[in-house]
């Protein structure tokens, strides 16, 4: 078997990622030097994947690279900051050499193409799984927060909501997906695009920001109770996207993919309404697809409206320890 | 079961560590938001620790969370860092309370005996590993690399060198302890006191340095394969404890054990001559035991002599692909 050295050596070196001005160690000693910017802070984040939990087993080493440093990237779009450097540490139940091939390559892509740097990490030897720990940097005092929500901001959301939890949800037998439907959504699942020009633009706009990973109510309430304020949502607001809708499967079903699943790792954020008409123009400017489906409340619970009428509140977002998913 | 929320609110919470003021936004966003000092570099590493592989699987809760950060803490002492903040992605195969219990208090010892807080982290479910990232901070271009040993600098070593492999040997049936060396030993495997403060005061006297994780010739060697030189040590210059000294083992296990076998965590560093006196005395002052043990050659092999005489090359130092050590 190769050696732990060789294996970074051959697949985890420098070339791998984009080299930048601000990493003065990088990979090779035993720790990365890094320069943060003048009047900047720094905004860190980790995301830990585990084969079996977090992706399928069988799912491709350049979908798991990809996911990995996706998930993390949209931490950073999710705090309004400029990502720039992060580690890996992974375990490995073997050298697979062509696995290993295809893991780096998909990770390079992605990391050249948010331009950030591979600065170090750690390989061992088990069960397959990856922590990937992200920096990036803000200007002072401009990083998106969950707890600055205020009563009669409007609740947005980007891009469309419910794609991968439907990819998911088919591929663990629950549904059918419709062939013209099936690349979209799968791509949406195992190929997340983390929003970080969105982010960067939401910093001079909105009140809270957060990503969708555990599912849309469940994440709205992370704001609504870091801000100590309530939500009301409209469910015929939420943006569902076309291949989505092409798919046959029960009201019920559809409101459990929307609201209750994850995956999507779009934003959802509030913005005051003084700055809703000009934060608008903004985004359609950038070509970013923002859609308000709601406003925040002086209560303290998220509540979704369908034809006006309060929904049932549905079963709370994906949580590791109450589920058992192999 | 405990929800992954109910657990980082339970045993991972903002009270389980010292409350930093360079802590913007800790635990509980998207990212941490941190400051990093002006005119300071960030310095960052990560350590991953898996049941089985990096401690046996029967180690005490409060063990692995000491020498979870304990490492980690080491990795920044190597670079003259002051460590400032580590975020903690940990997967567990159940939620035992008391097991939680110990783990956490265990953390929070360290972690508030060296002023590091915990701004972060992941909780997943699955077989036990942990890693850890952790962050400091240098004054820029101080920071201690691998890179910079020249020709004629002395070597040194912090420290005893081999009670932590001796302890694990014993623990692996491969020899038994003397009684009164027991507690002594496996203090030195499970709770390695990271060098801060000698790593602090060698910014200004050493050309290189490292941990000891691998093992004293592997370590070495890292050192000269990245300064492109060569070293030769004196075996009977190495310091050894006066509890390893007791036991009754081969001359070859001792040569394995104090060269070839890692887990100190002491420095090995590199002196110029012109700084060794000024740096010797600053070391005793500070009551930091520093021991020279050889000087970096023109070549670029590590030798070590015994009675004047070339050793042969020990087996070269862990590495978690190479061995199957389970």
């Amino acid at each position: 078997m190769s050696s732990e050295f060789e294996i970074i050596r051959q697949y985890f070196n420098q070339s791998q990622s984009p080299s930048r001005a601000d990493v003065i160690v990088g990979i090779g000693d035993d720790a990365a030097i890094l320069a943060v910017p003048e009047k900047h802070q720094l905004v860190q984040s980790v995301d830990t994947l585990i084969a079996g939990v977090h992706f399928p087993i069988e799912t491709s080493a350049a979908d798991i690279a990809y996911k990995a440093l996706a998930v993390n990237l949209s931490d950073m779009a999710a705090m309004g900051a400029e990502p720039a450097w992060f580690t890996l540490a992974i375990t490995l139940p073997n050298d697979n050499h062509k696995w290993l091939k295809e893991f780096s390559s998909s990770l390079s892509l992605l990391s050249n193409k948010f331009g950030v740097q591979l600065v170090g990490g750690d390989t061992t030897h088990g069960s397959l799984s990856l922590s990937i720990t992200i920096n990036g940097f803000v200007p002072i005092d401009k990083a998106l927060r969950r707890d600055q929500a205020k009563v009669g901001d409007k609740v947005y959301v980007s891009g469309t909501i419910g794609d991968a939890a439907l990819a998911l949800s088919a591929w663990q037998g629950d549904c059918c997906l419709e062939n013209e439907s099936i690349d979209f959504l799968n791509n949406k699942l195992n190929r997340p695009l983390p929003q970080i020009n969105l982010g960067l633009l939401l910093r001079d706009y909105a009140s809270s920001c957060i990503d969708i990973s555990d599912g849309l109510i469940a994440d709205l309430e992370h704001i609504t109770d870091m801000s100590k304020v309530g939500a009301e949502i409209n469910f015929q607001s939420i943006p569902l996207s076309k291949e989505f809708l092409l798919n046959n499967i029960t009201k019920q079903h559809v409101l459990d993919l929307v609201l209750s699943c994850g995956d999507d790792y779009q934003l959802c954020f509030t913005i005051p309404k003084s700055k809703q008409e000009k934060f608008e123009s903004e985004a359609k400017k950038e070509n970013a697809a923002v859609s308000c489906i709601g406003e925040i409340t002086s209560g303290s619970d998220v509540t979704c409206f369908y034809n006006g009428e309060i929904l049932n509140r549905p079963k709370a977002g994906y949580n590791h320890f109450s589920e058992e998913k192999k």
